[in-house]
This record gives structure tokens, C-alpha cells and sequence, in this order.
């Protein structure tokens, strides 16, 4: 068997991701050979001590760090610049301290400034997850085959990011290095935008009056069903998305209402050619998909 | 067995709905003794000959109905109109004509009033359907444990409705009575509207620079799939969809367009808790469709 990659892995926050993470840890002995799970919620170190995924459960911050040498925050990014203040002095010399936050400039802002001289940092992003969360929604198998995206600040030590990136690799992710600017942009197109969406209409459809409500449900698997599965997340850690993505998905949702405002405008005057066009392009992009097999 | 509800059942238009109606029949003997498929495009009916899934082919669309106690528009519902002009002297007296639109407002102002005396004229709206299309891509499990709605005028011949709602329950369908403008409503909202949205965000990615488009497409499953499934349906019949249902569509798109430049505001200012409270109602949308087995 391989070494592990770390002697001490610290996860802070258990939902998810950090319990996927460390099932996939459990699973896969190549990747630490303790794993200390810290959560601010009781209940969920509870349960997770009831699973079995961690070694250890520690309900304190600077404890939970503690000579680690690799400490990951799985927490909404909305958190990580308190958290990030309270481990920094507790971290030890030659530690890697990363992330899976799906944000990433914010995270340089609000993690860079405090991290220690001699602790490496590696921002990074699994591009995985459910609609469920939780430390009970975890699997060991969420990342195969999926990508995790790092975003280094420049000069940051190579080995540490080969350390971080052979961690995603042995949970089966593919790894890709990327600017973290960059990163938001995609990210916001990607992801960000399509769950803002989803959740909007399914606000819309619930201002409807009562009969109409019911009968949105009832006859939902016409296309609206689609757009409800990705509507079912986490309530906090989409917030903090969207709060700490704000540039790059405000551009991306301006974009997307000036072309549904165009649509709108097609279908007021009646223009069949214009909203057949967009319609062949939707399909475009479906037949991409299924090429790279992403569909 | 029991007796065929039609003796001669003729289908103008073969695509995914028209073959994999005439798929049910072919194997649930109990729907029509005879089936007459027509379409406008030859080599739609050298497929269908080649499927053997009709008793007759007819290019000629007064032969197709001629005789036939039942009929069924299974064409884009832009088509109607014409369709229902060219066939309205030839149909037989006592027959059934109905159609599979997805909007019917339309239908009864498009095709109500051509409708001969002694014809029954019964709309129907099986709500199934993939985003695939043409006569290859139907199956006769389509319409299995689907709603069909049915939107009779006034005065319609009860025997008629009765024979059209279980010709669709042959088919596996529960059948429902509606108001057709109220069907228009909550299709927009069930199905025009997600699918209006879903082709313009494939299209809002789709103007992004080269290289950011090659990443969406890289990195989709970040929930920009779940969208595109639906964006590959057929051009021609949603551009009639979308131009057919224009009031409550237009409406529907309206409230969802302020819903989201409202989520945009709270993003720019920072209102978290408006943010979460929208992300919560899309669970408990999603909780609901869970619970109704309809996710």
C-alpha cells in the first residue's frame, strides 16, 4: 500500500463534502493516517462518531488543528474568515491548509492575509455534491470521476500543491490547476447561476395562488420537476456562494435576463425564426455534452 | 380481449408522440382495429413502414382521415390550422378528432371552429414526452403512468370524451378534465417556462469567449446539465409552443423575470436572509414533489 499522503488530516465542518471525504479516507487508506473531524455542531459530531469515518471527534478549533499536517475547511464559505483567524495561531510550521469552497477569490481575500509564514495554503474545489447535506448524505464514491480545481496563489510551494492535488487523485477526482478570477467566472455560469435560477422559479411557482400551486405539482414532470433537483440544497452554503461570487454571477445573471428579456421580445412579436434559433443552440449544446460524455 | 375503441384510427403526424402512440396500440390490441399513420415528410413514412408500426401508410391527407372514426393531430400545433382546413370534408360523420397539443387555447380557436357538424372534437394534452424526436424515437411505454388532460368544449358529446379519455388510459395514462385556459396557465409554468429558460441559458453560455464556453461544457455537471436535458427538444414544435401559449407564457416569464432581479438585488446588496428564504422554498417545492413521487 501506498504511504498516506498525510499523518494528520484535519477536516473542519462535516457535512457533505467532509464526510465524503472522510469516507472516501476510510475506504482508501493511502490518504491519512488520522483523520480529526471538527464541526461547531454538536449533533454532527455525534454523528459522526456514530458512523465511524473519523479517528477522532473534536468539538475545538485550535485542538482540532493541532499538529496536523493537513487541516481542510468544509464549511459555507461565508465562515472561513472567522475560522481561518481562530486556527491560524494553532496551525503547525509545514502544514498544508486547504478548502472545498466553491468560491475561490474569496477565499484568497478572506483565508490569504492570516495564513501563517511557513503554512502552505491550497485553495480547492471538488466539483461534486448532491442536492442533500449533512453528514449522513456523504459517500465515498462522490468524487470519481469528477474534477477538483485548484487555485494556488503564485509562488505558493509546488509540493504542497502536488500534495493537495494527489489527495483529490486518490479520492478519484481529476485535478486541474486554475486562476482563481477565472475559476468564479466559470464557476458562475456553471453552477451559480443555474441554481440561482432554479431556485427563483420555484419561488415563482410557489407565489402562485393555491389551486394552481397544487396543480404545479401535480403535473411537474413536464420540465419543471428538472429544475427542482438542484433547488433541494443547502440554504447557507448557497448564500454564501452567491454573497461572496457577487461580481461574476451578477454578470453572468445580467447576461441571461437580457437574453430572456430578447426571448420574451421574440415570442410578443411573434418571431419563430429567432426562438427557433435559440432552440437549435440549446440542442447544440446537449449534442456537446454527450460527445465529451458530460451529458 | 377487449373490444377496439376505434375501427379505423388515422395519425396525422409521426414524430415522438405520434410513434409511440401508434407503438401502444401495435401492442396493447385493444386501442383501434386499423391504424392509418400520415405524415407531411416522405421519409418519415418509409420509416414508419419500415418500423411497422401502422397498418397503412397515406401521403394524402384527405385519404388518411377518410373513413377514419378517430383522428388525432400529432403535429406541431403551428400546423393545425392548415391541417384541420385540408381535413375538415373528408372526415366521416360521427367521428372523433382530437389532437396531442401542448397548448389548447389554441387548438379550439385554431381548429374549433372548421370542426364539421357531426363531428366530436376532444383536445387532449398527454403531458410525456423525452427531448428526443422523429419517428425512431418513440416507445409504448411512454405515456404509462403519465397525466393526459383533456379540454372538451362546452356541449362536446360525453360518449366522445369518454372514448378519447380511454383511449389514453389504454395507453397507461390518467386522464383529468380542464378548463383550457387554465391548462395554458399551468403549462406555462410547468413546462414552457422551463424550457424557455433552459434554451436561453444554453444560449447565454453559448456567447461566452471560446474558451470559457469549452469549460462550461468541461464542467457542466456542476448543474448546467440538469438544464440542457430538456434544451434538446424539437425546434419547430417548441417555437409553435412558444408563440401558441404567448399570453400566459409572457406572464409566467414576467414574474419569474421579477423574481430574479429581485434574487440579483439581494446578491448586490448582501441580503443574505432573502436569499436563504428563496433557497428554502425550493426545498420545500422539492420536498413536496418527493412526497407526491412525483421527483
Amino acid at each position: 500500500m501506498r504511504e498516506p499522503l498525510f499523518r494528520r488530516l484535519a477536516l473542519i465542518g462535516i457535512g457533505h463534502i467532509g464526510s465524503s471525504l472522510a469516507r472516501a479516507r476510510r475506504e482508501r487508506g493511502s490518504i491519512a493516517a488520522e483523520l480529526v473531524a471538527h464541526d461547531s455542531a454538536p449533533a454532527v459530531l455525534d454523528r459522526v462518531a456514530a458512523l465511524g469515518i473519523a479517528d477522532r471527534i473534536e468539538a475545538d478549533l485550535a485542538a482540532a488543528v493541532a499538529e496536523a499536517d493537513g487541516v481542510i475547511l468544509c464549511t459555507p464559505v461565508g465562515t472561513f474568515a472567522a475560522i481561518a483567524q481562530a486556527i491560524a495561531p494553532h496551525l503547525a510550521q509545514g502544514a498544508i491548509l486547504s478548502d472545498v469552497g466553491s468560491t475561490k477569490q474569496s477565499v484568497l481575500r478572506d483565508v490569504g492575509p492570516l495564513v501563517p509564514a511557513g503554512v502552505h495554503f491550497v485553495p480547492a474545489h471538488p466539483l461534486a455534491g448532491t442536492e442533500n447535506s449533512g453528514p449522513d448524505s456523504g459517500f465515498a464514491a462522490l468524487f470519481e470521476g469528477r474534477w477538483c480545481l485548484l487555485t494556488p496563489p503564485p509562488g505558493t510551494d509546488p509540493d504542497a500543491v502536488a500534495r493537495i492535488a494527489e489527495l483529490w487523485r486518490r479520492c478519484g477526482a481529476m485535478v486541474e490547476e486554475m486562476e482563481p478570477g477565472h475559476h468564479d467566472r466559470v464557476l458562475a455560469i456553471v453552477s451559480h447561476l443555474p441554481h440561482l435560477i432554479a431556485f427563483t422559479i420555484c419561488g415563482t411557482a410557489d407565489d402562485l395562488a393555491d389551486e394552481s400551486r397544487r396543480q404545479v405539482l401535480k403535473f411537474a414532470a413536464s420540465g419543471f420537476r428538472d429544475f427542482t433537483r438542484i433547488a433541494a440544497s443547502d440554504p447557507t452554503m448557497w448564500r454564501d456562494i452567491f454573497l461572496n461570487n457577487r461580481e461574476a454571477l451578477l454578470e453572468m445573471l445580467a447576461r441571461f435576463l437580457e437574453d430572456a428579456q430578447a426571448m420574451a421580445r421574440a415570442v410578443r412579436w411573434g418571431d419563430g425564426s429567432y426562438i427557433e434559433d435559440k432552440v437549435n443552440r440549446g440542442r447544440k449544446i446537449r449534442r456537446s455534452l454527450i460527445e465529451l460524455k458530460q451529458a
